[in-house]
């Protein structure tokens, strides 16, 4: 099996390419995609690529910061730029299966917000 | 020097328990944290313990859901309960000096937000 960081790495790159054929060969017929933030969840290989051809559509791109991997579980921070260039962080935890196709992810996308003034005085800005 | 996935786990439990010394102990001297959602930054061993000793007070806490680490970098996904019972995931991206101090981390807090209707008929909901 490839490491999990190459396997992911992978699908990052699939994804970005819009090469659907290479990012469908990376994933478990089963896996499941869940966003805990919607509480939205998708089955299945097939569904999951028509999720992200359908569901994304338009010019945005992604650029890999950094992917972690241990045995068959990785986690990958992204930056993801909007066609309005506008740009967003993309967490992402993936569990392979013993093959090394993913079987499950796990994806978070935080919004900047307001600095709590409790702790104002604890931090810099950049 | 420990697994990386090691040193962030007893991080989240000095946390938990609030065992600053321990806490501090896994820390870099020239430790940099980072929150890109509020662009907020704290340099400085000294300076993050009282950050997270002052800046959160109050009853949470935080269960690690999954830690992943290869080489000197781990990422890591916890729950985090605040003293009334909310829940909210939190991720973090930690990187390791050779001697396995901590000495970058970068910390994500994503909210839930409402489905976008153009991918609802794309995904399950639970």
């Amino acid at each position: 099996m490839r490491a999990a960081a190459e396997i992911v790495k992978a699908y990052w790159y699939a994804a970005d390419d819009r090469d659907w054929n290479a990012f469908a060969e990376l994933l478990a017929d089963d896996v499941v995609y869940e966003g805990p933030q919607t509480r939205e969840r998708v089955r299945g290989a097939g569904n999951y690529v028509r999720f992200n051809v359908e569901g994304f559509p338009g010019d945005w791109h992604l650029r890999v910061v950094r992917i972690v991997g241990e045995d068959r579980h990785a986690a990958s921070w992204i930056d993801f730029t909007n066609a309005d260039g506008t740009t967003q962080p993309g967490l992402c935890f993936f569990e392979l299966k013993d093959e090394g196709k993913i079987v499950r992810i796990t994806d978070f996308w935080p919004d900047p917000y307001e600095l709590p003034t409790k702790r104002a005085h604890l931090v810099e800005r950049y």
